[in-house]
């Protein structure tokens, strides 16, 4: 397969580290995904695999001839367990060159921190044939650079990186992302966007969407993210300059919007919680809240948004029948007669917050999270977020909400973020949901 | 090559999802690799591929004959990007079979939500011939499990799993690992704990207990992951018998609990909240919070655990002075001369609480979350927890936290946590704070 201009070149990496396959986060996967692809490549395959020299050879030779290049991560230090160098030689059927210059430096280093130098580096200075060095000003073992040339294709890069992030990072700044560039970057420039939407499914955006994909697939990628109470749309498209590249997403944009626009809340780094903060600053007005079965989910969830104080005063836990009627002045009857997970009570626990704290906006969410006290009548998963001061009149909205108690939990919080930003802005309410 | 029960069996793991390899963190990785781990067997890949079909049946292709079981995880939803089914179809060369009844299940779910069924949801009726089917109580989308059989050696075993965290891992932790176990187990008898320690750092953690890895090191495999005011210190131990490896793992903990067991709050399920819901339990008390910087983050932790309205009874969120002052009775004079931030506030806000909301326990929180409003007297990560009615006079304990405004709110929610249950139960306080 040709790495034309018009493709992405794809790329594939792959991770040694015993450690990261036994629970620990491996963030220089995020970084060099992330890093990678606002370059313009796309990542095809990240693969982790143990300190196991079979393990890496294996897993190099799994390398697609449809990939351009790949990056090995780790692997290149002085122990027993640095086996990146022979795992390659292994599988590409590569003998390694012993370099006594590489060993020469390696000493100096050491020398410099007087140290005396451990047989165990000699290792370091073992470079595949036909491999460039990479040096490291931040570590003692220097990098790798192979360049295999295929017949009618373009070339494919091997690069052997070690693994501290010290010391890998700025070689792959300074010396891989640039070479990459340089051997397939040619003519390429990518315009990203991720919209958001809420009060719409993911199932059910994807058809709204459809259309649009199926228009671009071949300019474009697209994925669709399922969150709670959100989805969210990722649109990358590529072009011979920066403006083609614009103008397509601006194209792609308007699709968007005509298709689905009322559910799109916002672009890019937009949350629910900082679209509703911007709403109530633009408004001039604050916010309290009053919670049941989240418990401060709502309120920790506001306040995650930087200067959040400026529109969020606070809230009253109201997780005991007493403190319903003490803190925000539930009627008793409401109580009796329908309940604490009633309409009822959610509008007026709204109505007590807002009044009580002197604010211009009160929202109050009571349910059933589960997995106990659910009801035929009163199932697991029924939810109503109580709205004061966004009308004339306070209302409620019905949530039915699957999943166990955290889900239930997290939905009710975003579900109530998007009716109250509905009623502030020019978003679409959604698909579903009584109001009383 | 044979899996003999003194091998650790082989897993692969293929994890689908563009947005996986364009910065965001793999989480479920994380995850199955320390369950499996800590079950016995030995992840020798995990790879991450983008929601294309090709790059999911390539690297399903590369499963190596060497290992025992490869999950896919991700890629089962209803939508064009949700590729598993076919990709698994293409690379094993094995037909796609519709299963109606399967759909009338999904048609049944979307229907209590009273919800119109979506046509791309039939997607996910389709299984591999001659897989069973994994029912997925939390989703629509059905996992599967299909057994490969091989001539003179184990059969090997691919499972389907959906990537939604909350329907992945009930399926993983229920069916997935217990077929595994009885798959490749045999003979091979694995008795793991974790032990939840708080009050004490990771890296301290570690030097104490690093004589207890040494001399077991033949016999027992550890980690060491440092959350947030808490440390997690995973032990497996295998042994040819049932009664061997529960005996050294005995053995192990009895060493474990003489160098930290001071620390040690719990094993197993056991969590900061559910673990301080027990003592209050036990005590009969109940307890309310005041909350400013984590705004609920307290209570929304102390109430997912299911039962908790036994003894939580709710909460005051005080975002602004006036809320202080007017739900908690903080006086003025506490708020002009030693701010909002201070023991002093942080007593009274706990004090207050626990009066006003008439519980036997109060817990504060106060502090500066960040980025903005630090000083150079009360930086960034400067937090009080205040706590009433544990002792003869309520008190305040000092925390200076690091990290970004979402880090230092969880932190200060971990650590209020571990304070109230030092003061309850039998646990070491740890390493630092000061009390006012």
């Amino acid at each position: 397969m040709n790495a034309s201009p018009q493709r992405t070149p794809r790329i594939e990496i792959i991770f040694t580290g015993t450690e990261l396959l036994e629970g620990r986060p491996n963030t220089h996967q995020n970084y060099l995904c992330l890093r990678l692809k606002n370059a313009g490549f796309s990542v095809v395959r990240a693969a982790t695999v143990p300190d196991d020299q079979k393990a890496i050879s294996s897993a190099i030779r799994d390398w697609s001839l449809h990939s351009a290049a790949l990056i090995v991560c780790g692997g290149l230090g002085p122990t027993f367990d640095d086996l990146s160098r022979e795992a390659a030689s292994e599988a590409l059927n590569r003998p390694l060159i012993y370099h006594p210059e590489i060993f020469e430096k390696i000493k100096a280093r050491f020398s410099r921190f007087r140290l005396p130098i451990p047989e165990e580096n000699k290792k370091q200075a073992y470079v595949l044939q036909g491999a460039r060095v990479i040096e490291n000003p931040n570590g003692s073992a220097p990098g790798q650079m192979l360049k295999i040339p295929r017949k009618n294709d373009w070339p494919q890069a091997l690069f052997l990186l070690p693994g501290p992030f010290a010391e890998m990072s700025p070689m792959f700044e300074n010396i891989v992302l640039p070479r990459l560039r340089s051997l397939y970057g040619r003519g390429l420039f990518v315009e990203q966007r991720v919209f958001h939407l809420s009060g719409i499914f993911e199932s059910v955006a994807d058809e709204k969407l459809s259309s649009v994909m199926r228009a671009f697939k071949n300019q474009a990628q697209f994925t669709i993210l399922g969150l709670s109470a959100q989805v969210d749309f990722h649109v990358s498209v590529r072009g011979k300059t920066a403006g083609e590249a614009k103008k397509l997403m601006l194209k792609i944009k308007a699709e968007i919007l005509r298709k689905v626009g009322a559910f799109v809340f916002g672009e890019g780094d937009a949350t629910l919680e900082n679209a509703l903060g911007q709403e109530l600053l633009k408004r001039k007005k604050t916010l309290v809240v009053a919670e049941s079965c989240t418990a401060g989910g709502l309120a920790s969830r506001l306040t995650s948004v930087p200067g959040s104080s400026d529109y969020f005063l606070g809230g009253v836990i109201s997780y005991s029948n007493e403190i319903k009627k003490e803190f925000l002045g539930v009627r008793p009857e409401t109580l009796s007669r329908f309940g604490a997970v009633s309409p009822e009570c959610a509008i007026e626990m709204a109505e007590g917050a807002r009044h009580k704290m002197k604010a211009s906006l009160g929202v109050s969410i009571t349910g059933i999270a589960g997995p106990g006290r659910g009801s035929a009548k009163k199932p697991v998963g029924l939810v109503y977020v109580g709205l004061s001061g966004f009308g004339s009149k306070p209302f409620a909205r019905e949530l039915r909400l699957s999943g166990d108690r955290e889900a239930v939990r997290k939905r009710a919080v975003s579900w109530a973020f998007h009716f109250a930003l509905h009623e502030l802005a020019d978003t679409t309410l959604g698909l579903f949901s009584r109001r009383f």
